[in-house]
């Protein structure tokens, strides 16, 4: 089994610490190692490095390489710039050797937190042995653990022969209102939609080459003539897999994965996994306080001192500091935009 | 008329922009000019810069003497050490030119504001007309504006021949409590200690010796001996002005002062005197705000970035950033203790 981790983002949910040129998956956000080394990490058990390829842009790769001096520079691609997801698969499985599309491939992001990695490992090992004995292409979902409404969500269709759990997936959910998320935990037959993908190349490319006829011959002409990658690879169609291929297979099926997982989309879902200390506060880097209470404090460079706070999240590097209520991280992308518009971009 | 500028020091209740070797008084709050420079600028049209005295410590002198080239070197007094009000004053007046001893003296603090210089003036000019006329010593009361819980308050004695309003004083009064406050404010018969005198430089000398015989003692001996003045001044008993002499004083007087005066003694009394934007918030740096209100948002260095915070003091310097209600800004001390308590010596 071979896994593919999908490291191109360009998130600014962690800013100030997250930047243009330090994305989320690149930062240590738990410990020494930074989100991709864990997934690496992670994987190593079942899917060795020599099996791992990352898939990221240009202006990242050299960062990448370091962090990952366990791959070979050439398990390491680099698109010439973002273009989504569905671009950066199936560009991704149609530049590694031809030999592995008949392998289960596990697609995965790599800014995801995974809490039992030994859990995880054994849905990602059930997936591929379905893979590779159904030529299924499967999505693992994540069993809900609260009515999220930021998340998508599938909704599950009839048991399929095999592992314990695996099912037809009857349809993709957006991001849910309240109470419909509400009603989706509570029915049970809903899973949340985590991106974690397993397939044989081949079979992927198959529906590439039917649903997305112009990614397709658009991959062909790059094959067929390498010099004109980047030229080419600007044209491409800039859509999801989820939207460009995954929810409108018939067949897609999913089983589900209990291992503690996050996308760790926020200061505030970062804060929840952390642990708190007696006064409830989460703190890394040099942090001095008096009677605080519930607050993510986090200096990457210098001190912060907070006294009589509560519920912000306050966060400093080296040129900045970001002070917000916990309840409200999801909108630090209002101040982003704010830095945009009055082109700040040494911020950015 | 002369003046004597104390400069010696150390609050910390602007941390982390004020440190040990950048009090209060040195630092710029409002505009460009440090509240030292403020306090010689505002002084000028009644006492010009010649006839202005400083005194401060030796750590911070060449600091003073660089804020102020308009003063000669040796106009700039430099204690070895804080020893308290009243050894500065004591020592200063005797540090002076002998002559100037039967010049009305003004003795101020400098890092205080003071929003209307030319009503400052008026009553300094007053109360030196009547140190000149009378013998007497003067101590400036300010008309209190609030039932301010933090300041000593002047109790006001009967009138006295003079200009309008010469009162002898008839009680010092500590910090009082709240109700206590009230009900002076609501008399109209106590002025707020500004800690602000006026006298000729023989007449407080002549206290001095009677009141405190230690110290006249010991000025005595620095002024026979002045190579020993280090090791002497280390001696000097540590007490303040106020308790020390003027407190003790049996004709002290006072002149009210209605100059928009304020002691800046904390984040929370700046915030109140600096202008708002529409928001309510107060900013100095580079600040980017979405839906903030009524906080003091002050970066000196690097970029604060706040969203739906509202009441809070921020104040990011290279080194540190500070968090805390606006309404608890007095506590800042707590965690100065607390940084004192881990030896954070670069942090104070």
């Amino acid at each position: 089994m071979h896994a593919l981790i999908l490291a191109g983002g360009s998130g600014t949910r962690f800013w100030p610490l997250s930047r243009r040129a330090r994305p989320k998956q690149l930062l240590a956000l738990e410990g020494e190692r930074s989100l991709l080394q864990q997934t690496v990490d992670r994987l190593a058990p079942l899917v060795p490095p020599e099996q791992a390829w990352v898939c990221t842009t240009r202006a990242l790769a050299d960062t990448v390489r370091r962090q990952l001096p366990e791959l070979l520079p050439e398990q390491v691609l680099a698109e010439p710039e973002g273009r989504n997801t569905a671009a950066a698969i199936a560009w991704a499985v149609s530049s590694m050797p031809e030999e592995l599309r008949h392998e289960p491939l596990a697609v995965l992001p790599a800014d995801h937190r995974v809490a039992d990695g030994e859990a995880f490992r054994a849905a990602l090992g059930a997936a591929a042995g379905v893979a590779r004995e159904q030529g299924r292409i499967l999505t693992l979902g994540v069993t809900p653990r609260w009515a999220e409404t930021g998340y998508g969500y599938l909704e599950l269709g009839e048991p399929l022969p095999g592992p314990t759990g695996l099912r037809r997936v009857a349809r993709f959910t957006e991001k849910p209102e309240r109470e419909t998320a509400e009603a989706f935990l509570a029915s049970g037959n809903y899973l949340w939609n985590a991106g974690i993908f397993v397939f044989q190349g081949e079979t992927l490319m198959r529906e590439v080459a039917r649903l997305l006829p112009e990614l397709a011959s658009g991959l062909r002409e790059i094959a067929a003539e390498p010099e004109s990658l980047v030229e080419r690879y600007g044209r491409l169609p800039r859509v999801s897999i989820d939207h460009g291929v995954m929810e409108r297979l018939e067949d897609l099926a999913t089983l589900p994965l209990d291992a503690g997982w996050s996308d760790l989309g926020s200061w505030e879902a970062l804060a929840e996994v952390l642990e708190a200390d007696p006064g409830g506060d989460r703190r890394s880097g040099d942090v001095v306080t008096v009677e605080t209470r519930d607050n993510l404090l986090w200096a990457e460079s210098g001190t912060i001192a907070a006294l009589g706070v509560s519920g912000l999240v306050v966060v400093r590097t080296g040129d900045a500091v970001l002070v917000l209520p916990r309840a409200r991280s999801q909108e630090v992308r209002r101040l982003i935009e704010r830095l945009e518009t009055e082109g700040r971009e040494e911020l950015l």
